[in-house]
This record gives structure tokens, sequence and C-alpha cells, in this order.
């Protein structure tokens, strides 16, 4: 079989991550300051599909590195509505691969047209988003020809990082991101074992991602990304709300996929993962700890640890290799996924 | 069979919001005169479960009336992290039906402690996120029996809708509140049909549910009805998100339940429905427009229109009443799911 796109973008991404480290340092550092002479309160986020997991992780890392509460927008009341919020005293940040879907354009222009300081981070310098804000973060990643986004993903989260370790003016969150593109190398030499695992999910048509804080991110791309590729209704949730209702769902069998690296919320993940194993839920952990892991049916084990705040970047790389497996597993098409176009213009 | 306590408090619910408004309307329109001093720049809000449903109408609501953005709160970060974000220009908003929640409470004690004007919006005006908070709204709902919270929700979202129209100072969203008791009565009166419909679902395992604008809070709660209850895997989407990349998902047969009143929404929801009719979804349409209607296999038309601001309280009704019926469908327990209690717990 021929490579996929899907297979080369998710092996391009510790290029793509030192790339932009290289190349958008000295860029985000001044950004950054001008920043914090704005003294914002609070961020508002605009972004859709993928970009909007990244704005997730957005939400984590700005309320613990620079102590900002994040506003996911409602792009609806800028387009649909026509009766956008104010904006002042906030920092308003676009996020899309393409830069080109009308109501994210719309959020960045509401913001700048109001005087709030505007960030575009993107994969296209020249789109329409870019051009819209004061700020441009250019992702590098090159063209991603796979419909299922990835490199541009981790690209997100990347940025999203050194604009915070930036603001937050923090050395070591700097020095530990230098390391990053060397971590996610070594996450990819899981690629095996998890194609071997995926075998054993052939027939599973739905299933629940779980992840708490930082990991809440990578719950939420990780169940994109089967319901993209291998069309199974992945649901993801916090192990927090999970508790709150959904936690119902589970009986004997049901698949639930868990994002469990050693972490402030380890414990309260862990005591999920047992309450899931009284229940008879099957349970696949991807993780680096030997107590979440002995849990799992199906254990993923990370080579390496990153500290916590950056293992959204590498606890997703098992998950997109998962997800891609489980298309071939499947016999479905890893880069023409049925009824999906590349760029997605909603209103 | 006996009545359950699910049927008794879903046909509670007018009672419940005529109390609501006839003995806090006058507390909320003080409160709100003291919040309007205050000026805040956004909105920080905490809850969880179906209290957090209510929240994302939060979000339209504070977003349309009164031009505020709304932050989702990210609990761990004030119980597991402890690293709580500055909150200084924000007004923060606890929501809880049993009020004991600890995450929630810790993020409206971070609040208060901070300076920040803080209300909670729950049942229990002893409990500890109303001892917590500088105002309280309580919810004059009576004990709720049933561990699916139905009528604790409209009145949740009444007391933000109360709250909203009085700090916009709308006579004519207030006069609109005092109808609405009488429309959510009205659209109790289709059980008979929406009893019927479900038996069409008895082996519907997993299924989508699509609401945009102030309907988005619908799909979330009406989807986590279903998982609580029926033990479906229910997703919720807006209709932008369901775009970008879950739309890979249908194939022929697959179940979509759609939110579609007329509203500022409507054209692009009833386009997306045109859309999935295309790829053979199975569309079951709560709505009160020919357009939308004409598209179901099983439509539900609402017998009575509220403006779409309220609409969330109307569209719910036959949700809640959907989920009841398949829950006895599928032989099911409706007022005790598998593995849930009342009240729960999360740090």
């Amino acid at each position: 079989m021929p490579d996929s796109f899907l297979h080369s973008e998710i092996h391009d991404q510790p290029a793509v991550l030192a790339r932009l480290l290289d190349q958008e340092s000295a860029n985000i550092q001044r950004l950054a300051a001008q920043l914090r002479a704005a003294a914002p309160r609070y961020v508002l986020l605009a972004a859709r599909g993928s970009s909007d997991n990244a704005g997730i992780y957005g939400k984590y890392l700005f309320g613990t590195l620079v102590g900002l509460p994040v506003a996911q927008a409602t792009p609806s009341l800028y387009t649909l509505y026509n009766q956008p919020p104010r904006v002042e005293g906030g920092l308003v940040i676009g996020i899309s691969q393409s830069g080109q879907s009308p109501d994210i354009c719309a959020v960045v222009e509401h913001g700048r047209a109001s005087g709030a300081p505007t960030v575009a981070i993107t994969n296209d310098p020249n789109s329409r988003l870019a051009q819209a804000a004061d700020h441009v973060i250019p992702l590098h990643a090159g063209p991603e020809r796979s419909i299922a986004a990835t490199k541009t993903y981790t690209a997100q989260l990347m940025a999203l990082a050194l604009l915070a370790a930036h603001l937050a003016d923090s050395q070591a969150h700097l020095q530990a991101l230098a390391a990053l593109p060397n971590q996610v190398a070594q996450a990819l030499s899981v690629e095996a074992r998890v194609t071997a695992v995926a075998e054993r999910y052939r027939y599973m048509e739905r299933c629940v991602v779980i992840g708490r804080g930082y990991n809440y991110a990578t719950a939420y791309e990780l169940a994109l990304k089967l319901k993209e590729l291998t069309y199974v209704l992945a649901e993801p949730y916090s192990s927090a709300d999970f508790r709150h209702g959904p936690l119902a769902l589970i009986e004997d069998g049901f698949p639930v996929l868990v994002i469990a690296p050693q972490s402030g919320v380890y414990g309260e993940v862990v005591d999920l993962l047992k309450r899931l194993g009284e229940r008879g839920a099957e349970r696949l952990v991807i993780g680096d700890g030997a107590e979440a892991l002995a849990e799992a049916r199906s254990p993923i084990a990370l080579p390496a640890s990153a500290p916590e705040w950056l293992t959204p970047l590498t606890c997703i790389i098992p998950g997109q290799l998962f997800a891609l497996a489980l298309t071939l597993a499947k016999g479905y098409e890893p880069d023409h996924p049925r009824g999906l176009r590349k760029v997605t213009e909603t209103r």
C-alpha cells in the first residue's frame, strides 16, 4: 500500500515543531512584550474543529502560566445573530489551519475594530484571518494534504505554549519547550505497538475518550480523529464531567480510551479507571505511570515523560497513530474521509 | 406501572417556573442593579453536568442581552492544580442543583476572596455553594427525586434569563419571560406524539444531537438525558462544529436529532438538515417551522412559538419526554440510572 499523507504528516511532527521553535521564538517574544503592556484581563479564543481542541489546551496554559481566564467565543453571535459581545479588556486569539472560516475571522475582525489586541495562529500567513489580526503566528507546518489535521494541531499547541511561556517570561518553560521535538520523536516509536493494539478494535462502533486538565484537549482531539477517520462515535469527556451522568453508559465491554500521563490530575484519573474497571469497561490507556497502565486491557506506554504542561503534545501522538491504524484495520481511506473537505467554511 | 418521579418532575415545570418568577424577580432586580454598578468585563461560569448545559445557554444570553463574553471555568485549576487564574474584572457565577460539588464551590470561593462579585444559582439556599457566594438565586424547584435533572435544569435557565433581562433592564424581555410558564405547559402537550415516536428508536445505540446558537445548550442537555437514562451514546454538536469533521460519521440510517425552532440560525440548521438527508441520515426534528419539520422522518412539532432567546426552555420539553419514553421503551428504570447518585462530588 502506498504511504498516506496522514502517515507522513504524523511523522513530520518533530521537524515541524523544531522549525516553529526556530523560526517563531523571536517573533513571539516581541509579541508577548507588547501584549503584556496591554495587560488584558482575559483571553477570547475563536476556533473550530481541531483548532478548537488546541484552544482547550490554551485554557489550561493561559490559566496556569499567565493567570488569565479563557472564554471560548460563540461565533454565531458575530455572524448569524450579529450581536457580538463587548471585548474591551480582552485579548482575542483566532486559531485556524486555513485561516479561511468566515465565523472565526468575524470574531477577530470585531476584536480589532473594538481596539482589543488580536492574534492569528494559522498555517497560512496570507489568509483572511492573518490579515484580520494585529499579530500573526504562522505555523510553518508546510501544506497539510490529509483532511484530518495532525501536524497543524501539534504546531498550534506549540504556538500557544510558546506564547504562554513568553507571556509568563519563564526561562524554565522555554527550556522545556526546546526539548519537546525530541520527546515527540520518541513518542512516535510506539507505532508498531499501537498498530498491533488497533486490530482488537476493528469492530468497535462507539467509545468514550477521557482526559482531564491539560489532556482534556487530547481527549477531544483523539475523539475527533476517530470520528473523522474511523467513523467510530467517540465522545470526549473530562473525568469529572463523566461522573456527572455519562458514567451510566458503561456496561460490560464498553470501550473507554483514557489519556493518563503522570500529572496533577493523575490520582483522580486512576480512581476513575478503577471505577470503570468495576463496571466492566474495556480500558485502553495512553500513559507513563505503572498504576494507570496496570488498569488497562490495552496499555500504551509512552517512552519519554514530558513535563505535565507539555504532555498534550506527546500524548496525542499515540492517539493519532491509533486513529490511523484503526482506519486501516477497518479498511477505510486515511486521506479522504467521506463527506469532508480540507477547508470548512462555516458562518 | 406507577408514575415515576421523572415523569412528575417533567410535568412540574410550568409550576416551578411560575414560582421562580413570582418569588425571585424582585431579588434578581436588586441583584442586577448591584452587578451593573460593579461593571464586570466578562462572566466566569462554573458548573458541571446539566448545570453546565444551563451555562451554555448563559453564554448566548449574556452575549446578546448584556454584551458580556462568558468564560466557562476550568475547575481543576482551582482544585487539582491549585493555580486559579485571576478574576479581577469578572463576574463569577456558580450553578449547581445541590450546591455541593467541591470544585464548583472552589471557583466561587476564589472569586469572592479575589473581590469579584459572586452569584450562586442553586436549588439549596443553605448549601456550601450558596454560602460561598455574595448573592444567591434559589431555584424554588422543590426536592428533585429523579437522578436525571429536569425541573432544576429549566429553573436554572429561567434564573439566568431573569438575571440577563434585569441586567439589560429590558421590559420587553421581562414581559416575554412572564408568558413562558404557559408556553412550557403547551410544550408538554406533545407527550403522546413523542411517546409514539420513541418506539421507533427502541434499538438505537448511538446518535448525534444538533443545535446551534441558543439551542446549542438544548443539544447538550438532550444528549445528556439520553446517556443518563437510555444509555444511548448521544453526542451533542453545533451545526457548525459538526461540519468540521464529525459529518464523516453519517452513513445510511445514522440517527440525528436536530433542535430547529425558527430563529436567527434556522437557515443554517435547515441547510445542514438537507445535507444530512443527502447522506441518508435518519432525522428527528424538534421545531416549529415547516421547512425543518418537512426534512424529518420523525417530526415533533412544538405547539407554541416562544421568542428565540426562550426556545431552549420550550425545546427541551419534547427532549425530556423523548428521553423518558425511550427509557421505558427500552425497559429501563427512569428514576435510578445505573451507576449514578443524585449528588456527584467532583474535585
